[in-house]
Protein backbone atom coordinates (compact mmCIF):
# COMPACT_ATOMS: atom_id res chain seq x y z
CA UNK A 1 0.00 0.00 0.00
CA UNK A 2 1.83 3.37 -1.14
CA UNK A 3 -0.64 5.95 -0.17
CA UNK A 4 -4.42 6.82 0.60
CA UNK A 5 -5.37 7.34 -2.84
CA UNK A 6 -9.01 8.98 -1.82
CA UNK A 7 -11.05 8.53 0.52
CA UNK A 8 -14.41 7.85 -0.48
CA UNK A 9 -17.83 9.90 1.20
CA UNK A 10 -21.54 9.13 0.11
CA UNK A 11 -23.72 12.33 -0.28
CA UNK A 12 -27.51 12.84 -0.97
CA UNK A 13 -27.35 16.20 -2.71
CA UNK A 14 -23.96 16.45 -5.58
CA UNK A 15 -24.35 19.83 -5.97
CA UNK A 16 -25.08 20.83 -2.05
CA UNK A 17 -22.11 18.61 -0.77
CA UNK A 18 -19.97 20.13 -3.82
CA UNK A 19 -20.51 23.81 -2.35
CA UNK A 20 -20.23 22.59 1.08
CA UNK A 21 -16.38 20.74 0.43
CA UNK A 22 -15.50 24.13 -1.34
CA UNK A 23 -16.04 26.14 1.96
CA UNK A 24 -14.54 23.18 4.11
CA UNK A 25 -11.28 22.44 2.33
CA UNK A 26 -10.79 25.70 0.54
CA UNK A 27 -10.38 24.47 -3.17
CA UNK A 28 -13.02 23.77 -5.88
CA UNK A 29 -13.34 19.94 -7.07
CA UNK A 30 -10.88 19.23 -9.90
CA UNK A 31 -12.69 17.09 -11.68
CA UNK A 32 -16.26 15.57 -11.75
CA UNK A 33 -16.93 12.55 -13.29
CA UNK A 34 -20.20 10.76 -14.08
CA UNK A 35 -19.13 6.33 -13.97
CA UNK A 36 -22.26 5.15 -15.41
CA UNK A 37 -21.42 1.37 -14.53
CA UNK A 38 -21.89 2.34 -11.26
CA UNK A 39 -24.53 4.76 -11.04
CA UNK A 40 -22.36 7.34 -9.36
CA UNK A 41 -21.56 11.30 -10.15
CA UNK A 42 -18.09 11.87 -8.45
CA UNK A 43 -16.09 14.78 -7.70
CA UNK A 44 -12.42 15.19 -6.38
CA UNK A 45 -10.88 17.20 -4.23
CA UNK A 46 -7.07 17.90 -4.03
CA UNK A 47 -5.98 18.01 -0.42
CA UNK A 48 -1.93 17.25 0.02
CA UNK A 49 -1.04 13.97 -1.13
CA UNK A 50 -4.58 12.74 -1.28
CA UNK A 51 -7.36 12.89 -2.28
CA UNK A 52 -11.65 13.46 -1.16
CA UNK A 53 -14.05 11.88 -3.42
CA UNK A 54 -17.85 12.76 -3.41
CA UNK A 55 -20.38 10.33 -4.52
CA UNK A 56 -23.90 10.90 -5.12
CA UNK A 57 -25.84 7.80 -6.37
CA UNK A 58 -28.04 8.39 -9.58
CA UNK A 59 -30.47 5.24 -9.45
CA UNK A 60 -31.74 3.95 -6.52
CA UNK A 61 -29.87 0.88 -7.46
CA UNK A 62 -26.47 2.36 -7.25
CA UNK A 63 -24.83 1.16 -4.41
CA UNK A 64 -23.90 4.76 -2.91
CA UNK A 65 -28.04 5.50 -3.12
CA UNK A 66 -28.25 1.91 -0.83
CA UNK A 67 -25.69 3.14 1.34
CA UNK A 68 -27.16 5.94 2.39
CA UNK A 69 -30.44 4.89 2.39
CA UNK A 70 -29.34 2.42 5.04
CA UNK A 71 -26.55 4.27 6.97
CA UNK A 72 -26.96 8.09 6.10
CA UNK A 73 -24.69 10.61 4.31
CA UNK A 74 -20.92 9.67 5.56
CA UNK A 75 -17.30 8.33 5.00
CA UNK A 76 -17.85 5.47 2.22
CA UNK A 77 -14.77 4.02 1.78
CA UNK A 78 -11.08 4.41 1.65
CA UNK A 79 -8.80 3.48 -1.07
CA UNK A 80 -4.91 2.80 -0.85
CA UNK A 81 -2.74 3.09 -4.15
CA UNK A 82 -0.91 -0.09 -5.10
CA UNK A 83 1.54 -0.36 -7.48
CA UNK A 84 0.22 -4.08 -8.87
CA UNK A 85 -3.32 -4.77 -8.12
CA UNK A 86 -2.93 -8.26 -8.86
CA UNK A 87 -0.09 -9.08 -6.96
CA UNK A 88 -1.82 -7.08 -4.14
CA UNK A 89 -4.76 -8.88 -4.65
CA UNK A 90 -3.11 -12.50 -4.68
CA UNK A 91 -1.38 -11.25 -1.30
CA UNK A 92 -4.91 -10.34 0.31
CA UNK A 93 -6.44 -13.40 -0.47
CA UNK A 94 -4.09 -14.89 0.78
CA UNK A 95 -4.23 -13.23 4.42
CA UNK A 96 -7.65 -14.09 4.65
CA UNK A 97 -8.97 -11.25 3.24
CA UNK A 98 -12.37 -11.51 1.14
CA UNK A 99 -12.32 -9.33 -2.07
CA UNK A 100 -15.63 -8.41 -3.58
CA UNK A 101 -14.42 -8.96 -7.03
CA UNK A 102 -12.84 -11.99 -8.59
CA UNK A 103 -10.84 -9.42 -11.18
CA UNK A 104 -10.06 -6.00 -11.00
CA UNK A 105 -13.10 -3.30 -12.48
CA UNK A 106 -12.90 -0.17 -14.41
CA UNK A 107 -13.30 2.82 -11.72
CA UNK A 108 -13.31 6.79 -11.71
CA UNK A 109 -10.42 8.67 -12.77
CA UNK A 110 -8.83 6.18 -14.73
CA UNK A 111 -8.22 3.44 -12.60
CA UNK A 112 -8.06 -0.64 -12.02
CA UNK A 113 -9.94 -0.57 -8.70
CA UNK A 114 -11.00 -3.88 -6.21
CA UNK A 115 -12.98 -3.47 -2.94
CA UNK A 116 -12.23 -5.81 0.03
CA UNK A 117 -15.56 -6.97 2.30
CA UNK A 118 -15.49 -4.27 5.13
CA UNK A 119 -16.60 -7.56 7.77
CA UNK A 120 -12.91 -8.58 6.89
CA UNK A 121 -11.16 -5.20 7.57
CA UNK A 122 -13.02 -3.97 11.07
CA UNK A 123 -15.91 -2.46 9.17
CA UNK A 124 -13.82 -0.80 6.59
CA UNK A 125 -14.72 -0.56 3.12
CA UNK A 126 -11.50 -0.86 1.36
CA UNK A 127 -10.63 0.21 -2.52
CA UNK A 128 -7.20 -1.07 -4.02
CA UNK A 129 -6.58 1.14 -6.76
CA UNK A 130 -4.01 1.13 -9.06
CA UNK A 131 -3.59 3.76 -11.98
CA UNK A 132 -4.57 2.25 -15.86
CA UNK A 133 -1.04 2.46 -17.52
CA UNK B 1 -6.25 22.63 5.12
CA UNK B 2 -2.40 21.28 4.18
CA UNK B 3 -3.74 17.27 4.28
CA UNK B 4 -5.19 14.50 5.33
CA UNK B 5 -3.16 14.57 8.77
CA UNK B 6 -4.66 10.75 9.49
CA UNK B 7 -7.79 8.38 8.92
CA UNK B 8 -9.48 7.17 12.93
CA UNK B 9 -10.83 4.08 12.39
CA UNK B 10 -12.95 2.82 15.84
CA UNK B 11 -12.60 -1.19 16.75
CA UNK B 12 -13.51 -3.20 19.10
CA UNK B 13 -10.30 -5.54 19.92
CA UNK B 14 -6.93 -3.53 19.53
CA UNK B 15 -4.61 -6.39 19.67
CA UNK B 16 -6.55 -7.81 16.61
CA UNK B 17 -7.42 -5.03 15.02
CA UNK B 18 -3.55 -3.93 15.01
CA UNK B 19 -2.54 -7.61 13.67
CA UNK B 20 -5.20 -7.19 10.60
CA UNK B 21 -3.84 -4.27 9.34
CA UNK B 22 -0.61 -5.19 10.03
CA UNK B 23 -1.26 -7.74 7.47
CA UNK B 24 -3.49 -5.14 5.20
CA UNK B 25 -1.07 -2.23 5.24
CA UNK B 26 2.23 -4.90 4.99
CA UNK B 27 3.25 -1.96 8.27
CA UNK B 28 3.87 -2.38 11.62
CA UNK B 29 2.14 0.26 14.21
CA UNK B 30 4.91 3.10 14.39
CA UNK B 31 3.29 4.08 17.73
CA UNK B 32 0.54 3.50 20.36
CA UNK B 33 -0.72 5.52 22.72
CA UNK B 34 -3.24 5.36 25.86
CA UNK B 35 -5.04 8.67 26.31
CA UNK B 36 -6.47 8.72 29.45
CA UNK B 37 -8.36 12.05 28.96
CA UNK B 38 -10.76 10.41 26.16
CA UNK B 39 -11.01 7.05 27.41
CA UNK B 40 -8.97 5.20 24.34
CA UNK B 41 -6.28 3.25 23.46
CA UNK B 42 -4.80 4.70 20.18
CA UNK B 43 -2.20 2.99 17.15
CA UNK B 44 -0.88 5.03 14.21
CA UNK B 45 0.12 3.51 10.73
CA UNK B 46 2.12 5.37 8.20
CA UNK B 47 0.86 5.08 4.73
CA UNK B 48 2.34 7.09 2.28
CA UNK B 49 1.74 10.68 3.49
CA UNK B 50 -0.81 10.35 6.10
CA UNK B 51 -1.77 7.67 8.63
CA UNK B 52 -4.56 5.05 9.86
CA UNK B 53 -5.18 5.71 13.56
CA UNK B 54 -7.13 2.50 15.09
CA UNK B 55 -8.90 3.31 18.21
CA UNK B 56 -10.41 1.37 21.25
CA UNK B 57 -12.54 2.68 23.91
CA UNK B 58 -11.26 1.69 26.94
CA UNK B 59 -14.73 2.40 28.81
CA UNK B 60 -17.92 2.01 28.29
CA UNK B 61 -18.48 6.08 28.21
CA UNK B 62 -15.98 6.58 25.63
CA UNK B 63 -16.68 8.24 22.37
CA UNK B 64 -15.43 5.13 20.71
CA UNK B 65 -17.09 3.12 22.53
CA UNK B 66 -20.41 4.48 22.22
CA UNK B 67 -20.05 4.68 18.58
CA UNK B 68 -19.16 1.13 17.75
CA UNK B 69 -22.16 0.12 20.28
CA UNK B 70 -24.51 2.23 18.06
CA UNK B 71 -22.92 1.73 14.46
CA UNK B 72 -20.78 -0.82 14.69
CA UNK B 73 -16.56 -1.03 13.73
CA UNK B 74 -15.38 1.27 11.09
CA UNK B 75 -14.36 4.50 9.82
CA UNK B 76 -14.85 7.44 12.42
CA UNK B 77 -13.68 10.18 11.50
CA UNK B 78 -10.83 11.94 8.85
CA UNK B 79 -8.65 14.69 10.73
CA UNK B 80 -7.33 17.60 8.36
CA UNK B 81 -3.79 19.26 9.54
CA UNK B 82 -4.07 22.87 9.62
CA UNK B 83 -1.32 25.37 9.87
CA UNK B 84 -3.54 27.67 12.69
CA UNK B 85 -6.40 25.65 14.62
CA UNK B 86 -7.50 29.50 15.83
CA UNK B 87 -7.68 30.91 12.74
CA UNK B 88 -9.20 27.32 10.96
CA UNK B 89 -11.89 27.24 13.84
CA UNK B 90 -12.89 31.04 13.33
CA UNK B 91 -13.42 30.49 9.51
CA UNK B 92 -15.30 27.78 9.74
CA UNK B 93 -17.62 29.25 12.50
CA UNK B 94 -18.11 31.95 10.27
CA UNK B 95 -18.89 30.00 6.90
CA UNK B 96 -21.69 27.89 9.20
CA UNK B 97 -19.65 24.55 10.42
CA UNK B 98 -20.87 23.79 14.00
CA UNK B 99 -17.55 23.59 15.79
CA UNK B 100 -17.43 20.09 18.99
CA UNK B 101 -15.41 21.88 21.40
CA UNK B 102 -15.54 25.67 21.70
CA UNK B 103 -11.28 25.94 22.15
CA UNK B 104 -8.73 23.17 20.51
CA UNK B 105 -8.18 20.55 23.02
CA UNK B 106 -5.22 18.23 23.37
CA UNK B 107 -5.55 14.85 21.31
CA UNK B 108 -3.00 11.93 21.03
CA UNK B 109 0.20 12.41 19.08
CA UNK B 110 1.14 15.74 20.30
CA UNK B 111 -1.93 17.72 18.67
CA UNK B 112 -3.87 20.23 19.20
CA UNK B 113 -7.49 19.17 17.88
CA UNK B 114 -10.89 20.03 17.17
CA UNK B 115 -14.44 18.51 15.84
CA UNK B 116 -16.53 19.61 13.27
CA UNK B 117 -20.18 18.44 14.07
CA UNK B 118 -20.82 15.68 11.34
CA UNK B 119 -24.34 17.24 10.84
CA UNK B 120 -22.55 20.25 9.19
CA UNK B 121 -20.77 18.08 6.97
CA UNK B 122 -22.80 15.59 5.36
CA UNK B 123 -21.87 13.02 8.10
CA UNK B 124 -18.39 13.08 8.17
CA UNK B 125 -16.89 13.66 12.02
CA UNK B 126 -14.36 15.81 11.00
CA UNK B 127 -10.83 16.59 13.05
CA UNK B 128 -9.19 19.83 12.69
CA UNK B 129 -5.26 18.95 13.65
CA UNK B 130 -2.41 21.48 14.45
CA UNK B 131 0.83 20.05 15.91
CA UNK B 132 2.14 21.50 19.27
CA UNK B 133 5.27 23.47 18.67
Amino acid sequence: MKNVEHIGIAVRDFSEANGLYFKLLGVEPYKTEYVESEGVNTSFFKVGGTKIELLEGTTPESAISKFVEKRGEGIHHIAFEVEDIYAEMQRLKGEGFILLNEQPKKGADNKLVCFVHPKSANGVLVELTQEIR
